[in-house]
């Protein structure tokens, strides 16, 4: 039997830095949904939280309560191990399309449910239905049917995940509480765990095109997922890797379809292979299928050589209703009216290629959304992006804009000239993998 | 021209430790009244000023822009100086009643605007409203002229002062951002100020009786009420009190009148005098009437002495529509049913009144209210109260209750039994006294 709790003494007592109990937690996020708590009391408490902090054991039982109070996904049908690997967002960033066919190919399952992205670019539930056809609504019980069909699910939200986070996201995003990692942690670990996976691998982005600007706030953040994830039952190890220019050399929903198409034939840009296969290990490790990191590392290589993992990802198309045929044929994907070559104006060395500039040149084109009901153009984007430390010649081609709209084409050709700049001198890009967290 | 203010942008300087500025703190406080703020904004903003605090220029203006959110009233028409006192409130505190009209009768104008207290005991209004006939609610013309003609006046608030303060208490009450000095400093200057006075003199208390618990915390609330009202161009002192034992002899509305009108007459307990002294000297200093502190207390007993201040206190009484014989006839007041000494049960000497016990005898009785809306008993209380240090006999009265109420006054009977503590050995009580505040 617990007391009544006010929510004025819970918030008062994380106000005065306490560590809150199970039940004021519990409190605080049954309030976020039934309405006991009101709006301004949660917003006051969310506030507390940022300035106070949280201790890795309430970070743990508040991302647990916030996980129960929605749908969990049962999958005690599937026999096989599962893995799931979630990235907190970056530019260009399509390996979910191609890694997850990959560890299915290696037999272990990934059930993958992913919210819906707002901002510059798509998110992979964006990028999936550029594939003609491609169904992401399926209901729980065709999720659990496929996962165990064939080892591999990628759905949006059907049944409502952890709507006591909607609420909460909602009001920090209206009242200066984003950038909390405890918040954070618990707004991604309360929906992603709900997916019923194993095991989970994050990817953990830094630098201008990441939500996290700077390491030491990754970091932090990947050290808190790991804790988290691991204190509820479900072994997590984090990558940290950088995102100043984007990944691969693709940005736009159809073209980084493409481009997850090419890894999958081995076709793949180098540094989008190197998150991938970084990625991928750690999942095989945790996954227990294999001892060691070369093992791994064999394991993902031979299911890119062998056809494995591309027929693997026919399968996942065909499975929710898309034309799995684009696998062969790229032309069956949605193409854009221009295709035009932006080229170098001099000589000389890549020196930057701003993630953040080439986003929302993308975003000009019209890959995005920058509300919920916003519709995205599957089509535009750009790709063949240079990389930094790349020689260019005057007039060669520094990507290709594929456009649907010529004063969207002008504007983004504006963008992408500062965007990405030429020196004399060669440079080196960041470290892409800066470290692995929980090894 | 300023740029357009969004709230999560303000509330994020604060939280990140920055001063606020003048427009930053002026959309804030419009947003309390006009709804520009949603109140989950506001609520997250005072948590943010709670934990990262305010400095000295960001509470004046803030407190500043809270007065100019309602009525101020205009009392240049009041040629004499003006000087009004304010007290955070405590256990048989009456000394507005018999101060106000020494002050007047030393020439100088009290222009007083209070509050309708919420609590254990009745506030100023409504001891004032134990006299029969007596009317708090004067218009704002009605106010004006009184304090033009007999240089007092004692009213409730009947245009709505500083509205924005009303709606931001209102939401600290139920998001545990109470007892934060800035919020309150402003929170009562907003107020105070609004009521035309010159120069205004503070009674802030500390102890087990008071709202703010320990000497430290009154000390920094003092200090940043002087801070901000000097800054404001209202000259102001404060003296720190102890409010550990009640004030006087008396609590409950119309006996607290009634010590008030002995202390009119020179009768006054030695505690209830003392303070009265106290603030009154440095009103009399303040207003520039006096040079010295002795001149002053000269100005103050002679008021009394030649029964000036007890015929200001009959002036305003007839002024406001009461039945001043009641200074003359106590009887007119309203009494109650019982009047049953509470007697020692063994010899010996005071060690304890517990201002806080005290309170809630009375409120039992029916002295106070818990809600707005509820009515209280005029008549109710206690009086005759021993004082700390005091030897009594077996059987003698540590006091006498009044009620209306059999089994009111039983309880009341049991909660003085453990207030009031008969010790073998003499104690000392907290000096009353403790500082001065802005000399």
């Amino acid at each position: 039997m617990s007391s009544p709790l006010f929510p004025q003494h819970v918030i008062a007592r994380k106000r005065d830095g306490h560590s809150l109990t199970r039940d004021e937690i519990a409190s605080f996020v049954r309030g976020a949904t039934d309405g006991s708590w009101a709006d301004y009391q949660l917003s006051a408490m969310l506030m507390a939280i940022f300035l106070r902090g949280m201790t890795a054991d309430e970070t743990a039982i508040y991302t647990e309560t916030m996980m129960r109070s929605g749908y969990v996904a049962d999958l005690s049908n599937v026999k096989r191990p599962k893995a799931d690997k979630h990235s907190t967002g970056g530019v260009g960033d399509k390996i979910s399309l191609h890694l997850a066919p990959m560890i299915a190919a290696c037999g272990v399952a990934v059930p993958m449910i992913s919210g819906r992205g707002l901002g510059h670019s798509g998110g992979t539930l964006d990028k999936l239905e550029s594939i003609p056809g491609f169904r992401v609504n399926l209901s729980a019980a065709e999720y659990r049917a496929q996962v165990e069909q064939i080892g591999l699910c990628l759905i949006g939200q059907t049944t409502e995940l952890a709507p006591a986070d909607k609420k909460l996201y909602a009001l920090r995003d209206v009242t200066g509480t984003v950038e909390c990692v405890p918040l954070i942690c618990a707004s991604i670990l309360s929906k992603k765990l709900a997916e019923g996976t194993d095991v989970l691998v994050g990817d953990v982005k830094f630098g201008r095109g990441a939500f996290m600007k700077n390491k030491a706030d990754a970091r932090r953040l990947a050290e808190s997922l790991v804790s988290v994830s691991n204190q509820l039952g479900v072994p997590m190890r984090a990558i940290l890797t950088a995102m100043d220019q984007p990944l691969g050399r693709s940005v736009g929903n159809a073209l980084e379809v493409i481009e997850s198409i090419e890894c999958l034939r081995g076709e793949g840009p180098a540094d989008t292979m190197e998150v991938t296969y970084a990625l991928g290990e750690q999942m095989l490790l945790l996954a227990k299928v294999v001892k060691t990191k070369s093992e791994a590392r064999l394991k993902l290589e031979q299911s890119i050589a062998t056809g494995r993992a591309l027929e693997k990802f026919g399968e996942l198309i065909a499975s929710q209703g898309g034309d799995a045929r684009v696998i062969e044929d790229l032309n069956r994907l949605p193409g854009a009216k221009f295709a035009e070559p932006f080229v170098a104006v001099r000589a000389g060395f890549v020196t930057d290629v701003d993630a953040m500039g080439v986003a929302l040149a993308a975003f000009r084109l019209g890959a995005g959304r920058a509300k919920a009901e916003d519709k995205i153009d599957p089509a535009v984007g750009v790709s063949g992006l240079v990389k930094i430390g790349e020689r260019v010649g005057a007039g060669s081609p520094l990507c290709v804009i594929h456009a649907n709209d010529e004063k969207a084409l002008a504007e983004a050709q504006r963008m992408l000239a500062t965007a990405i700049v030429i020196g004399d001198k060669p440079v080196v890009a960041v470290k892409l993998i800066d470290d692995v967290i929980g090894m």
